[in-house]
């Protein structure tokens, strides 16, 4: 609870700086003239379509999965590409949503349909006001752990996050006769399934996970799925008696990830 | 059995959409003149060659195994390169067989020899009129499930169709003498033992994949791999106690892989 | 017995072959003159560089390992890199060696020094007069079966080989202080372990492969290593019940990888 | 102990050699005038930078951990990046810190900070006066053997060092509340609990890897990640049954990986 209280502090802090920031960029960089909120937003954009391609790029997603943020000028929406294979978005995918997931710009787009599931996003952004960023991933060493009663355990202060806890949503619960999030009644039982926690497992299907910003969702997605694998190793090797980190360890090691972010952005092909 | 049906009834719809492309597609393009089967069979051509090498690419196949597609314009035709490996295929290689498996284009092209195993596609193609592209693999994951009496299940959605049930053949019982589907009747053998499901494994060789278009049998054989290796994690995890995508649940869920092919398209490398 | 002695009449038909070619493609390419030794010497050192770059490309040898072909034209001869990583192999590297591994040319070259690990070419070509290619690898799959005495098997027939046997040599039992073939009495006792298989396994070391080709020795390197991973998939599947290809399919089922040579050769990075 | 001697005896006959070649180079390079120091220098510096590049590029680093070498001008001052991705670092990064890990030179540089756990690099020079290089890494399959008491076993020849036994440091016996060596009293623990060995493992972090030089310390952490992946393998085909390499074999079988740092840098991006 502490924890929930620090993290919402913490993004209402990096929601102020944010605003700031698209204050200031514009006056020290091109001194006068310039709105305010234009550059942000394009800055915000062109880093939503960069988490896409590293997300991509460093296998967490494959031709399917997105990436959103929300828009720190209007908490009340967020921003996500339509639908299409997350190597490929460019800018001009990037449509914004109210939190019921209707689409309030780009709806007019030729060709252009949201994610069937962007149900995960919109629900999520409602009851956790700290949440800046999300992931909806089928990140291959995850989906065994979603698939059994195994709970995912901190391997390593990459993963710490993990220690929070990892639960296991089941759709059938919630009455999905597929495996897909296809509306805001799905999205909230998901919703109510990760409570405060930063990732939620789907049986049969993936992960969410959330954060406080973009470049923190990458990573936490990112390492998600390597702690799994590392777990699957450490079970082979030692059965029960493997150490994790510890809760307290876990809680007091929280990482940034934003050398990841630019080892993983250099690492991005030319287009 | 009603899947069955759908199937061949959507496979009859897309026949069609695919003629009305033929039509359309020039008109729109260029106006006037370009008869309308010509191009079509170009586009097929292109695209079964985009098909050879995303399948090299992403490592379903290797130097060895081939992917067909049945002529539209005439069901009893189908197209497949000449010998070769598949990341090498050109335009140029590709044959027209008849349901024999006999070579009725190309057949005198310098140097150009048919892979030995055509007839998995003849003999598939004969009693499968749903089924208008077949992928032939060693896809490495899938060959330990092929050893063992351990039966493929559904890990996630991208591997729904592994809920129909993924047979084994194995070659001895059809009188083989070494691994290879030399002649029709070893191919028919297969169909019978595919029966109308997605996948047949092979024994000590592979699986035959099967589905109603190109980019949905290079979708199901790519994930026909994913799946393996993530059920065989599972079970490593957790023993008999993995929770698999129920039978309604995978039926449900089938996947199209358009975005997939999006994907794998753009990742080829230029040449 | 009989398979060596087919194994033999191969080696000598290819060598026939390798001495008509290299009477032929001088013909045939510019007519009269250019003495027929030379070029096929030529094309011979070139095919071994290709060797060197895709056993490093893809993965079998590392900055480690290298890989030899019998000279044709002189069966009491073979050429071999002077040491170095064989991804950086060119050919003014190649080097001719007498059966005592002794270099014969190449040997006052600046800085060049041989392969210490030489002499397991020069044993096993003496005493293997079929065998005209040898690789010597760290291929890593192969390493822990080699530390156990877990039997390999042939899980596919790009293994078929495998069917054959792979006995284990232990360098302490032919007096080797560290893990290296230093001399020719440790070749010798690895060329007898090897006996008229395809493969040994080095305990703590890695492997010998022979074949009567540089593109047959890199395709069975290169299966060597993928069928050891599948072999302890399938046994994690399934434990003592999994099936391999027996004693008659395997032997039926020998394959000669030009398929693959071709893929890999296509998959060299660009110099 | 024996071993210890000769180490340091080694490490005085490098320093030696490299104050030559800081002599000698320039004389013979470019004759007159340029003073011995600055070109080592220059040359370590770069050294260094391709160290930290091969890291990343092999993986044994991603975006975080980090190598350093010893000044052999002044045992008592390192050289490491200041804190970035490792992929990332140029000449311009490199800092000169004392064994206190105090930054002398670099200091004032615009955004330059140092890595918070340098304490590692520091700590570890000072008692060990043969250590000329050292990485601190995440090598992911180091890390599930962090997190149990199984012993790590030199598989191959390639691995040998890990012969002299790998202890496992826990941050939580030295007071740590978080997992990061933050102080040189942290740093100080880990030191003493890699004593005269070339790897000590760091529960649920990764390991601290020494040598006397940057060749063999990037070599040793390399090899030390593949060593791990293939005793678990090795394990699950054998559990205890496993032959590693007996201490006098591991002994007698140091490598120098020279041609593996050869094949890393060939294998690097170009810029």
């Amino acid at each position: 609870m502490t924890m929930d209280r620090q993290s919402t502090a913490r993004s209402v802090w990096r929601l102020a700086a944010a605003v700031l920031a698209a204050i200031a960029v514009p006056i020290l960089a091109q001194a006068p003239a310039a709105p305010a909120a234009a550059p942000t937003r394009q800055a915000l954009v062109n880093e939503l379509v960069v988490a896409n391609h590293i997300l991509a790029n460093e296998g967490v997603l494959d031709g399917y999965g997105h990436v959103s943020v929300r828009n720190p000028a209007d908490p009340n929406r967020y921003l996500l590409a339509r639908a299409g294979a997350p190597a490929l978005v460019t800018s001009a995918d990037i449509t914004e949503y109210n939190l019921e997931s209707e689409a309030v710009t780009n709806a007019a787009n030729a060709g252009g349909t949201g994610y069937i599931e962007r149900f995960i996003h919109g629900e999520i952004y409602k009851v956790r006001p700290d949440v800046m960023a999300i992931v909806h991933c089928h990140c291959l060493d995850v989906i065994p752990f979603a698939a059994t009663t195994v709970p995912m355990q901190p391997m390593y202060h990459m993963g710490s996050f993990i220690g929070e806890g990892v639960p296991v949503w089941d759709i059938r619960t919630a009455g999905g006769t597929d495996m897909l999030v296809r509306n805001n009644q799905l999205g909230r039982s998901l919703a109510q399934t990760l409570g405060n926690k930063s990732v939620a497992l789907m049986r049969g299907h993936g992960a969410a996970v959330v954060a406080t910003s973009l470049h923190l969702v990458v990573g936490k997605a990112y390492y998600l799925n390597v702690n799994a694998r590392l777990q699957l190793q450490a079970m082979q090797l030692a059965g029960g008696k493997v150490k994790y980190l510890d809760p307290e360890q876990a809680k007091n090691s929280a990482q940034d990830y934003e050398r990841s972010w630019d080892f993983w952005k250099s690492r991005l092909p030319s287009k």
